[in-house]
Protein backbone atom coordinates (compact mmCIF):
# COMPACT_ATOMS: atom_id res chain seq x y z
CA UNK A 1 0.00 0.00 0.00
CA UNK A 2 0.86 3.34 -1.01
CA UNK A 3 1.03 5.70 2.84
CA UNK A 4 1.76 9.06 3.70
CA UNK A 5 2.82 10.44 6.55
CA UNK A 6 2.40 13.78 7.91
CA UNK A 7 5.24 14.70 9.96
CA UNK A 8 8.86 14.15 10.17
CA UNK A 9 9.40 13.13 13.78
CA UNK A 10 9.39 10.35 16.12
CA UNK A 11 6.45 9.18 15.86
CA UNK A 12 5.75 9.64 12.17
CA UNK A 13 9.87 8.34 11.69
CA UNK A 14 8.86 5.24 13.58
CA UNK A 15 5.36 4.45 11.82
CA UNK A 16 7.07 4.89 8.73
CA UNK A 17 9.69 2.92 9.33
CA UNK A 18 7.55 0.11 10.17
CA UNK A 19 5.48 0.37 7.42
CA UNK A 20 8.45 0.09 5.19
CA UNK A 21 9.31 -2.84 6.58
CA UNK A 22 6.39 -4.35 6.07
CA UNK A 23 6.34 -3.84 2.67
CA UNK A 24 4.13 -0.84 2.40
CA UNK A 25 5.71 2.45 0.41
CA UNK A 26 6.30 5.41 2.77
CA UNK A 27 6.04 9.09 1.78
CA UNK A 28 6.91 11.06 4.28
CA UNK A 29 5.99 15.16 4.57
CA UNK A 30 6.84 18.21 6.27
CA UNK A 31 6.46 22.51 5.89
CA UNK A 32 9.99 21.63 3.63
CA UNK A 33 10.58 19.26 0.86
CA UNK A 34 14.13 18.60 1.89
CA UNK A 35 13.25 18.39 5.48
CA UNK A 36 16.65 17.63 7.17
CA UNK A 37 15.50 14.69 9.52
CA UNK A 38 12.68 13.41 6.48
CA UNK A 39 16.29 13.09 4.70
CA UNK A 40 18.25 11.21 7.31
CA UNK A 41 15.60 8.78 7.36
CA UNK A 42 14.53 8.36 3.52
CA UNK A 43 18.87 7.79 3.48
CA UNK A 44 17.84 4.24 6.23
CA UNK A 45 14.91 2.92 4.80
CA UNK A 46 15.79 2.19 0.91
CA UNK A 47 13.45 2.25 -1.85
CA UNK A 48 10.41 2.34 -0.79
CA UNK A 49 10.86 5.27 1.48
CA UNK A 50 10.69 8.97 -0.09
CA UNK A 51 9.98 12.10 1.39
CA UNK A 52 8.08 15.68 0.20
CA UNK A 53 5.56 18.69 1.13
CA UNK A 54 2.66 17.97 3.27
CA UNK A 55 1.22 18.22 -0.32
CA UNK A 56 3.05 15.51 -1.73
CA UNK A 57 2.59 12.79 1.09
CA UNK A 58 -0.73 13.38 1.21
CA UNK A 59 -1.61 13.03 -2.51
CA UNK A 60 1.02 9.95 -2.91
CA UNK A 61 -1.01 8.33 -0.07
CA UNK A 62 -3.47 5.98 -0.28
CA UNK A 63 -3.62 5.76 3.62
CA UNK A 64 -2.58 8.57 5.82
CA UNK A 65 -1.18 8.92 8.93
CA UNK A 66 -1.05 12.65 10.92
CA UNK A 67 1.69 12.30 12.74
CA UNK A 68 2.10 16.07 13.81
CA UNK A 69 1.36 17.23 17.01
CA UNK A 70 -2.21 17.78 17.50
CA UNK A 71 -1.70 21.45 18.13
CA UNK A 72 -0.72 22.13 14.49
CA UNK A 73 -2.53 19.21 12.58
CA UNK A 74 -5.19 21.60 11.45
CA UNK A 75 -2.71 23.75 9.66
CA UNK A 76 -0.75 20.83 8.67
CA UNK A 77 -3.44 19.33 7.15
CA UNK A 78 -4.79 22.39 5.37
CA UNK A 79 -1.01 22.34 4.19
CA UNK A 80 -1.59 18.82 2.66
CA UNK A 81 -4.99 19.85 0.65
CA UNK A 82 -8.06 18.61 1.46
CA UNK A 83 -8.18 17.72 -2.23
CA UNK A 84 -5.63 15.31 -1.23
CA UNK A 85 -7.42 13.90 1.35
CA UNK A 86 -11.28 13.41 0.04
CA UNK A 87 -12.20 9.98 0.30
CA UNK A 88 -9.05 8.56 2.00
CA UNK A 89 -8.74 6.88 5.55
CA UNK A 90 -6.87 9.40 7.54
CA UNK A 91 -5.50 8.00 10.70
CA UNK A 92 -4.88 10.71 13.80
CA UNK A 93 -2.24 9.77 16.03
CA UNK A 94 -1.74 13.13 17.37
CA UNK A 95 -2.18 14.52 20.91
CA UNK A 96 -3.12 18.47 21.57
CA UNK A 97 0.08 18.47 24.47
CA UNK A 98 0.67 22.19 24.33
CA UNK A 99 4.24 22.87 26.64
CA UNK A 100 4.01 26.90 26.75
CA UNK A 101 2.87 27.00 29.66
CA UNK A 102 5.56 24.61 31.26
CA UNK A 103 5.01 21.19 32.46
CA UNK A 104 3.24 19.01 32.38
CA UNK A 105 1.88 20.38 29.60
CA UNK A 106 -1.96 21.14 29.30
CA UNK A 107 -4.55 19.79 26.36
CA UNK A 108 -4.66 22.63 23.74
CA UNK A 109 -8.49 21.56 23.07
CA UNK A 110 -10.14 18.85 25.44
CA UNK A 111 -13.70 18.41 27.10
CA UNK A 112 -16.31 19.49 24.71
CA UNK A 113 -13.67 18.96 21.84
CA UNK A 114 -10.92 17.14 20.25
CA UNK A 115 -8.50 17.14 17.52
CA UNK A 116 -10.11 14.42 15.96
CA UNK A 117 -13.47 15.81 15.83
CA UNK A 118 -11.92 18.88 14.88
CA UNK A 119 -9.90 17.32 11.75
CA UNK A 120 -13.19 15.11 11.12
CA UNK A 121 -15.26 18.62 11.06
CA UNK A 122 -12.64 20.71 8.93
CA UNK A 123 -12.02 17.96 6.36
CA UNK A 124 -15.85 16.35 5.78
CA UNK A 125 -14.46 13.98 3.36
CA UNK A 126 -11.71 12.34 4.80
CA UNK A 127 -12.68 8.98 7.08
CA UNK A 128 -11.06 10.01 10.26
CA UNK A 129 -9.80 6.72 12.43
CA UNK A 130 -7.93 7.79 15.88
CA UNK A 131 -6.17 5.61 17.48
CA UNK A 132 -2.73 5.06 18.61
CA UNK A 133 -2.50 8.21 20.53
CA UNK A 134 -2.20 6.31 23.82
CA UNK A 135 0.93 4.77 23.81
CA UNK A 136 4.37 5.57 23.54
CA UNK A 137 5.95 5.56 19.97
CA UNK A 138 8.14 2.10 20.86
CA UNK A 139 4.65 0.37 21.40
CA UNK A 140 2.72 1.20 18.88
CA UNK A 141 4.46 -0.25 16.05
CA UNK A 142 5.63 -3.06 18.49
CA UNK A 143 3.64 -3.80 21.29
CA UNK A 144 4.75 -6.84 22.52
CA UNK A 145 7.98 -4.81 24.07
CA UNK A 146 5.20 -4.38 27.09
CA UNK A 147 4.38 -7.60 28.37
CA UNK A 148 1.15 -9.28 29.33
CA UNK A 149 -2.65 -8.32 27.60
CA UNK A 150 -3.03 -4.49 26.69
CA UNK A 151 -5.29 -2.87 24.16
CA UNK A 152 -5.45 -0.03 21.82
CA UNK A 153 -8.53 2.31 21.41
CA UNK A 154 -9.89 2.78 17.88
CA UNK A 155 -12.36 5.39 16.88
CA UNK A 156 -14.19 7.23 13.49
CA UNK A 157 -17.20 7.54 11.60
CA UNK A 158 -16.87 5.27 8.77
CA UNK A 159 -17.01 1.47 9.61
CA UNK A 160 -14.89 0.17 6.46
CA UNK A 161 -11.71 2.91 7.06
CA UNK A 162 -11.83 1.74 11.04
CA UNK A 163 -11.42 -2.06 9.55
CA UNK A 164 -8.92 -1.05 7.22
CA UNK A 165 -6.70 0.62 10.06
CA UNK A 166 -7.48 -2.37 12.26
CA UNK A 167 -5.90 -4.85 9.49
CA UNK A 168 -2.69 -2.74 9.77
CA UNK A 169 -2.51 -2.26 13.54
CA UNK A 170 -2.81 -5.85 13.41
CA UNK A 171 0.36 -6.54 11.22
CA UNK A 172 1.79 -3.97 13.61
CA UNK A 173 1.56 -6.81 16.27
CA UNK A 174 -1.60 -5.54 18.21
CA UNK A 175 -3.89 -8.38 19.10
CA UNK A 176 -6.89 -6.11 21.47
CA UNK A 177 -8.47 -3.47 19.30
CA UNK A 178 -11.05 -1.42 21.30
CA UNK A 179 -13.65 0.20 18.68
CA UNK A 180 -15.03 3.18 20.99
CA UNK A 181 -17.31 4.14 18.12
CA UNK A 182 -17.99 7.42 16.19
CA UNK A 183 -15.16 10.34 16.17
CA UNK A 184 -16.63 12.16 19.24
CA UNK A 185 -14.39 9.37 21.14
CA UNK A 186 -11.48 11.40 20.85
CA UNK A 187 -12.41 13.49 23.86
CA UNK A 188 -12.00 10.47 25.64
CA UNK A 189 -8.91 8.90 24.48
CA UNK A 190 -7.26 12.43 23.93
CA UNK A 191 -7.80 13.87 27.86
CA UNK A 192 -6.26 10.09 28.76
CA UNK A 193 -3.23 11.74 27.74
CA UNK A 194 -2.56 13.62 31.16
CA UNK A 195 -3.25 9.84 33.23
CA UNK A 196 -0.44 8.78 30.86
CA UNK A 197 1.91 11.76 31.15
CA UNK A 198 1.82 11.29 35.15
CA UNK A 199 2.08 7.54 34.76
CA UNK A 200 5.41 7.58 32.80
CA UNK A 201 6.22 9.85 35.81
CA UNK A 202 5.52 7.71 38.35
CA UNK A 203 7.11 4.51 36.20
CA UNK A 204 10.19 6.27 35.23
CA UNK A 205 9.07 4.55 32.08
CA UNK A 206 7.06 5.22 28.86
CA UNK A 207 6.90 1.43 27.88
CA UNK A 208 3.84 0.46 29.20
CA UNK A 209 -0.22 0.49 28.28
CA UNK A 210 -3.49 0.34 29.02
CA UNK A 211 -5.55 -2.92 29.36
CA UNK A 212 -8.94 -2.73 30.07
CA UNK A 213 -10.22 -5.70 32.64
CA UNK A 214 -13.87 -7.39 32.53
CA UNK A 215 -15.52 -10.51 32.51
CA UNK B 1 -12.36 3.91 63.33
CA UNK B 2 -15.19 6.82 63.17
CA UNK B 3 -15.86 7.27 59.18
CA UNK B 4 -17.67 10.29 58.20
CA UNK B 5 -19.04 9.94 54.88
CA UNK B 6 -20.26 12.88 52.59
CA UNK B 7 -23.35 12.06 50.18
CA UNK B 8 -26.20 9.48 51.12
CA UNK B 9 -26.05 8.56 47.48
CA UNK B 10 -25.29 5.48 45.59
CA UNK B 11 -21.56 5.99 45.97
CA UNK B 12 -21.86 7.27 49.86
CA UNK B 13 -23.96 4.14 50.96
CA UNK B 14 -22.28 1.87 49.14
CA UNK B 15 -18.75 2.87 50.72
CA UNK B 16 -20.51 3.22 53.68
CA UNK B 17 -21.80 0.14 53.94
CA UNK B 18 -18.58 -1.90 53.17
CA UNK B 19 -17.24 0.49 56.22
CA UNK B 20 -19.96 -0.94 58.36
CA UNK B 21 -19.78 -4.71 57.20
CA UNK B 22 -16.00 -4.38 58.08
CA UNK B 23 -16.38 -3.31 61.81
CA UNK B 24 -15.99 0.52 61.49
CA UNK B 25 -18.41 3.28 62.85
CA UNK B 26 -20.07 5.34 59.66
CA UNK B 27 -21.96 8.69 60.00
CA UNK B 28 -23.69 9.49 56.26
CA UNK B 29 -23.94 13.18 56.11
CA UNK B 30 -26.32 15.40 54.15
CA UNK B 31 -27.72 18.99 53.79
CA UNK B 32 -30.69 17.93 56.19
CA UNK B 33 -30.30 15.90 59.22
CA UNK B 34 -33.22 14.13 58.11
CA UNK B 35 -32.07 13.13 54.76
CA UNK B 36 -34.67 9.91 53.68
CA UNK B 37 -31.70 7.89 51.86
CA UNK B 38 -29.82 8.37 54.61
CA UNK B 39 -32.42 6.94 56.89
CA UNK B 40 -32.88 3.50 54.99
CA UNK B 41 -29.54 3.29 54.91
CA UNK B 42 -29.21 3.29 58.55
CA UNK B 43 -31.98 1.32 59.10
CA UNK B 44 -30.15 -1.61 57.17
CA UNK B 45 -26.96 -1.37 58.89
CA UNK B 46 -27.67 -1.57 62.62
CA UNK B 47 -26.02 0.10 65.36
CA UNK B 48 -22.74 1.08 63.85
CA UNK B 49 -24.63 3.06 61.41
CA UNK B 50 -25.85 6.91 61.83
CA UNK B 51 -26.64 9.97 59.88
CA UNK B 52 -26.23 13.61 60.29
CA UNK B 53 -25.89 16.86 58.87
CA UNK B 54 -22.26 17.21 56.61
CA UNK B 55 -21.17 19.07 59.89
CA UNK B 56 -22.62 15.79 62.08
CA UNK B 57 -20.58 13.45 59.52
CA UNK B 58 -17.57 15.29 59.10
CA UNK B 59 -17.08 16.38 62.88
CA UNK B 60 -17.82 12.52 63.85
CA UNK B 61 -15.50 10.72 61.86
CA UNK B 62 -11.60 10.65 62.57
CA UNK B 63 -11.31 10.28 58.56
CA UNK B 64 -13.62 12.04 55.96
CA UNK B 65 -15.39 10.74 52.46
CA UNK B 66 -16.55 13.14 49.91
CA UNK B 67 -18.72 11.20 48.18
CA UNK B 68 -21.20 14.38 46.76
CA UNK B 69 -20.77 15.22 42.88
CA UNK B 70 -17.42 17.20 42.22
CA UNK B 71 -19.61 20.09 40.75
CA UNK B 72 -20.99 20.81 44.35
CA UNK B 73 -18.20 18.97 46.53
CA UNK B 74 -16.86 22.42 47.58
CA UNK B 75 -20.13 23.71 48.87
CA UNK B 76 -21.15 20.24 50.84
CA UNK B 77 -17.39 21.07 52.18
CA UNK B 78 -17.95 24.35 53.17
CA UNK B 79 -21.29 22.89 54.95
CA UNK B 80 -19.09 20.30 56.63
CA UNK B 81 -16.86 23.20 58.05
CA UNK B 82 -12.93 23.77 57.67
CA UNK B 83 -12.48 23.38 61.87
CA UNK B 84 -14.27 19.48 61.30
CA UNK B 85 -11.44 18.44 58.21
CA UNK B 86 -8.77 20.20 59.80
CA UNK B 87 -6.23 17.63 60.42
CA UNK B 88 -8.31 14.72 59.33
CA UNK B 89 -7.69 12.24 56.44
CA UNK B 90 -10.14 13.59 53.37
CA UNK B 91 -10.86 11.12 50.61
CA UNK B 92 -12.21 12.79 47.63
CA UNK B 93 -14.13 9.98 45.30
CA UNK B 94 -15.96 12.30 43.49
CA UNK B 95 -15.61 13.47 39.45
CA UNK B 96 -17.14 16.81 38.41
CA UNK B 97 -19.07 15.06 35.66
CA UNK B 98 -22.03 17.63 34.64
CA UNK B 99 -25.36 16.54 33.12
CA UNK B 100 -25.90 19.99 32.01
CA UNK B 101 -25.16 20.34 28.47
CA UNK B 102 -26.85 16.54 27.86
CA UNK B 103 -25.20 13.14 27.11
CA UNK B 104 -22.51 12.11 27.23
CA UNK B 105 -21.43 14.74 30.28
CA UNK B 106 -18.81 17.16 30.61
CA UNK B 107 -16.14 17.93 33.11
CA UNK B 108 -17.02 20.87 34.67
CA UNK B 109 -13.31 21.63 35.95
CA UNK B 110 -10.51 19.92 33.85
CA UNK B 111 -6.64 20.39 32.03
CA UNK B 112 -5.59 23.03 34.25
CA UNK B 113 -7.09 22.22 37.96
CA UNK B 114 -9.28 19.64 39.35
CA UNK B 115 -11.69 18.90 42.24
CA UNK B 116 -8.89 17.17 43.90
CA UNK B 117 -6.86 20.12 43.86
CA UNK B 118 -9.70 22.65 44.70
CA UNK B 119 -10.38 20.73 47.52
CA UNK B 120 -6.73 20.95 49.13
CA UNK B 121 -6.07 24.28 47.86
CA UNK B 122 -9.68 25.33 50.09
CA UNK B 123 -8.64 23.52 52.94
CA UNK B 124 -5.40 23.37 53.12
CA UNK B 125 -5.28 21.84 56.68
CA UNK B 126 -7.32 18.57 55.69
CA UNK B 127 -5.12 15.78 54.31
CA UNK B 128 -6.96 15.43 50.85
CA UNK B 129 -6.73 11.68 49.27
CA UNK B 130 -7.69 11.22 45.95
CA UNK B 131 -8.48 7.85 44.89
CA UNK B 132 -11.11 5.31 43.86
CA UNK B 133 -13.22 7.52 41.33
CA UNK B 134 -11.78 5.43 38.37
CA UNK B 135 -14.01 2.44 39.00
CA UNK B 136 -17.91 2.01 39.48
CA UNK B 137 -19.45 1.83 42.94
CA UNK B 138 -19.55 -1.88 42.78
CA UNK B 139 -15.62 -2.48 41.91
CA UNK B 140 -14.92 0.09 44.86
CA UNK B 141 -15.71 -1.93 47.44
CA UNK B 142 -15.72 -5.25 45.92
CA UNK B 143 -12.78 -5.00 43.06
CA UNK B 144 -13.14 -8.71 42.86
CA UNK B 145 -16.16 -8.53 40.85
CA UNK B 146 -13.60 -7.88 37.81
CA UNK B 147 -11.41 -10.69 36.80
CA UNK B 148 -7.90 -10.63 36.45
CA UNK B 149 -5.26 -8.15 37.62
CA UNK B 150 -6.22 -4.07 37.86
CA UNK B 151 -5.26 -1.05 39.77
CA UNK B 152 -6.37 1.61 41.44
CA UNK B 153 -5.19 5.28 41.53
CA UNK B 154 -4.11 7.06 44.61
CA UNK B 155 -2.85 10.64 44.85
CA UNK B 156 -2.32 13.43 47.75
CA UNK B 157 0.20 15.54 49.16
CA UNK B 158 0.72 13.49 52.40
CA UNK B 159 2.49 10.17 52.63
CA UNK B 160 1.02 8.87 56.07
CA UNK B 161 -2.68 9.67 54.76
CA UNK B 162 -2.00 7.94 51.72
CA UNK B 163 -0.53 4.91 53.54
CA UNK B 164 -3.98 5.36 55.58
CA UNK B 165 -5.99 5.20 53.19
CA UNK B 166 -4.27 2.48 51.11
CA UNK B 167 -4.73 0.54 54.53
CA UNK B 168 -8.53 0.82 54.31
CA UNK B 169 -8.49 -0.11 50.42
CA UNK B 170 -6.43 -3.09 50.85
CA UNK B 171 -9.22 -4.08 53.55
CA UNK B 172 -11.62 -3.15 50.83
CA UNK B 173 -9.62 -5.94 48.64
CA UNK B 174 -7.53 -3.68 46.41
CA UNK B 175 -4.27 -5.25 45.83
CA UNK B 176 -2.31 -3.45 43.30
CA UNK B 177 -2.93 0.92 43.83
CA UNK B 178 -0.65 2.94 42.22
CA UNK B 179 0.45 6.16 44.07
CA UNK B 180 1.01 9.05 41.14
CA UNK B 181 2.75 11.58 43.64
CA UNK B 182 0.46 14.69 44.34
CA UNK B 183 -2.72 16.14 44.58
CA UNK B 184 -2.31 17.39 41.18
CA UNK B 185 -2.55 13.93 39.90
CA UNK B 186 -6.26 14.48 40.51
CA UNK B 187 -6.34 16.09 37.03
CA UNK B 188 -4.80 12.78 35.28
CA UNK B 189 -7.72 10.73 37.27
CA UNK B 190 -10.47 13.05 36.53
CA UNK B 191 -10.13 13.04 33.07
CA UNK B 192 -10.10 8.99 32.65
CA UNK B 193 -13.70 10.04 33.04
CA UNK B 194 -14.87 10.33 29.54
CA UNK B 195 -13.09 7.55 28.25
CA UNK B 196 -14.73 5.33 30.93
CA UNK B 197 -18.18 6.66 30.15
CA UNK B 198 -17.09 5.67 26.34
CA UNK B 199 -16.20 2.16 27.62
CA UNK B 200 -19.76 1.32 29.72
CA UNK B 201 -21.24 2.23 26.75
CA UNK B 202 -18.93 -0.24 24.43
CA UNK B 203 -19.21 -2.87 26.87
CA UNK B 204 -22.52 -2.16 28.23
CA UNK B 205 -21.35 -2.74 31.79
CA UNK B 206 -19.61 -0.97 34.52
CA UNK B 207 -17.95 -4.05 36.23
CA UNK B 208 -14.39 -3.26 34.48
CA UNK B 209 -11.69 -1.67 35.34
CA UNK B 210 -8.46 -0.16 34.17
CA UNK B 211 -5.07 -2.25 34.52
CA UNK B 212 -1.12 -0.83 33.71
CA UNK B 213 0.47 -3.14 31.50
CA UNK B 214 4.39 -2.99 32.52
CA UNK B 215 7.58 -4.88 32.45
Amino acid sequence: MRVGILGTGVVGQTIGGKLVELGHDVRLGSRTATNEKGATWVAQHGSRASQGTFADAASFGEIIFNCTSGTVSLEALRSAGADHLAGKVLVDVSNPLDFSRGMPPTLSVCNTDSVGEQIQRTFPDAKVVKTLNTTNTAVMVDPAVVPGDHDLFICGNDADAKATVSELLRSFGWRTIIDLGDISASRGVEMLLPLWLRLMGTFKTATFNFHIARS
